[in-house]
């Protein structure tokens, strides 16, 4: 069994190596500040009995579940709190491929690389269905390519890379498309809190059986080294992923959990509503001096990348080294996210400095 | 593909419910304190900036690499950090059975029973090989049952449940067997700050491309809820190794890591002789009172536990659920762990009244 390991930490390594001042525009990794209430919780918790300091239950905490149910208004019997939306995909992806029904996992190009890594590792076989220039993905397509030797769907709304916000109804026909042949739909909404358009409505609203909604802290409490997600699972599906969850890793880390209970406790509203307030202005900042650079580009609808294209410099690792070299900027290769985007760089706005990198872009080209 | 789901949390949740006072031996959570050092990194990490709560390298936070390989003489580029010994385990025995060299996994019975949940579950076939009634591997016995179908070897030592250390001539053999069927050696080490023998010496001391060592800090730092461990994989393993471990989980929890590295750099040598003369004791006071009692019981060399057996009052789940509501002791059924305990109960000595409990049992018997 093969799999290729992803780009992101080769990019990371050779921006960090570089002889020159360069804007880190590569990974997910937000910038801003985690919720107070999360610190407060961690000083708390440092302090707590030995017994808090033991195995929690494997599926999470229960306040943490109950605290997740009650948010996304499904039972806290089919939350299990992973290790991250890493491992709620995982699991997800494991029980569609267990099930027998099927070892196709249909995939979007351009894709968030980690599935098809995910896929392969699993044993599956990936089927990537092209979305359009804005990164809309027709349902249609989907049904197209959909076969009884379908196991799952995979998509991600708020969507990395492309910024796409898929709509109800759109997610209403993929969870059609896997019920009709016995699949699993798989809606990975960790950017859930980063939606400009008013558009994103989560999977849960679809009422199905064969849907799986995963999501996680990492994004929305800039807390992606504490890897706390969560998978939603059919009832008739939870325990065995409950298991398997239990032989990987037998829970995600006692001392995060807590920290991200007390911050969906403490936190007030406007600390979501200041992070997107501040991440709709770089968008527009960085946008503008793409124009001025004269690029082409997606403006997102939710999420906090950017992919943009430069006349005559195609999105590849070799390209990417001479903008962190040359230009002093690090992005990643539109090609490490599939063929339809080899021509694109994808920019992650997770720095004060990305006017700047766009500045520094426009005297570049 | 079907595993069961371990007992553990099953018993723990009858002896939660039960309607009396219960001494809990059923889990290895330790009820003794975690480092004052870990506290300490704890609310130093609870300050730190924002980067410090991103993404850590995939294979875990440099230094904390760099002093365990400096603690067990290996290159740290062969270490990988885990979410817990019990990532560890599933890393190198994934590792193993994705080798195309075999697809039987030799495990001991008795057996800690999350190595034959993870078999199934990776698609191997277990093998058990008996050990005798103090709990020594005759590494003669594994030779016998290998074959070139075998994909690996898992021992755990110091052994739960039997307490048995097993000898470096049996470690070096059974990765002799390893060698000779292009299998893996998984030596599982996560008790090895609990050996009362002065007989235990890591696998790491054999020489051999054949063989993984796990551990990690649930025990030796009493926080099975932090989840830290580790594996340290032979040079032409590790990378596909560690391309496993980004793709379910990106990494372990980064406080819960920068606690661990903390606690390593400023815990003196006396808090793990501490815990081990203060369980060196408990095992003392129990093991008399079962004596007092007329039970049968192995003396522990190594790690926390102690099977003991009373005449006519055989280790089933429906014996285990009587001791809780009549006698107020929650111990493990020994079928839990094997065909050739069944008659036996394992006591974890993980509270203060283990001399209280076996008072109970002499009562009761």
């Amino acid at each position: 069994m093969e799999y290729d390991e992803p780009l992101f930490f080769r990019v990371m390594q050779y921006a960090a190596r570089a002889d020159r001042d360069v804007v880190d525009m590569v990974s997910g990794n937000p910038d801003w500040d985690a919720p107070p209430a999360l610190r407060d919780g961690l000083h708390e918790y440092a302090d707590a009995p030995t017994e808090a300091f033991q195995y929690p239950p494997s599926e999470g905490l229960r306040g943490l579940r109950e605290e997740i149910a009650e948010r996304r208004n499904v039972d806290a019997a089919q939350v299990v709190v992973t290790v991250g939306t890493a491992e709620a995909n995982y699991l997800a992806m494991a029980r569609a491929l267990e099930r027998d029904a099927g070892d196709e996992v249909i995939l979007t190009d351009p894709v968030y690389p980690y599935y098809p890594g995910k896929t392969s590792m699993l044993g599956g076989r990936a089927t990537f269905v092209p979305v359009d220039d804005r990164g809309r993905l027709d349902a249609a397509d989907v049904r197209e390519v959909a076969s009884e030797d379908t196991a799952c769907i995979v998509v991600n709304t708020p969507n990395n890379p492309t910024g796409a916000v898929y709509g109800p109804d759109t997610m209403r026909e993929l969870a059609d498309v896997a019920e009709e042949y016995d699949a699993l739909l798989v809606a990975d909404e960790v950017y859930d809190h980063f939606d400009y358009s008013g558009r994103f409505e989560s999977a849960l609203s679809v009422d199905s059986d064969h849907r799986v909604v995963t999501s996680g802290f990492s994004k929305s409490m800039a807390i992606t080294g504490f890897r706390v997600g969560y998978a939603v699972f059919p009832h008739d599906l939870v325990e065995a992923a409950k298991t398997r969850h239990m032989l990987v890793n037998i829970s995600a880390s006692r001392p995060a959990q807590q920290a991200v209970l007390d911050a969906l406790q403490g936190t007030p509203a406007e600390y979501y509503e200041e992070t997107r307030d501040m991440l709709r202005e770089r968008i527009d900042a960085f946008t503008d001096a793409l124009d001025a650079a004269g690029a082409e580009y997606t403006t997102p609808d939710g999420a906090f990348y950017v992919m943009a294209r430069f006349d005559g410099f195609p999105g590849t690792m070799e390209n990417v080294q001479r903008l962190i070299d040359e230009a002093g900027v690090a992005g990643m290769p539109g090609e490490a996210f599939g063929e339809s985007r080899s021509d694109w760089l994808r920019f992650a706005l997770v720095t004060p400095r990305a006017d700047e990198a766009a500045e520094r872009l426009a005297d570049y080209f």
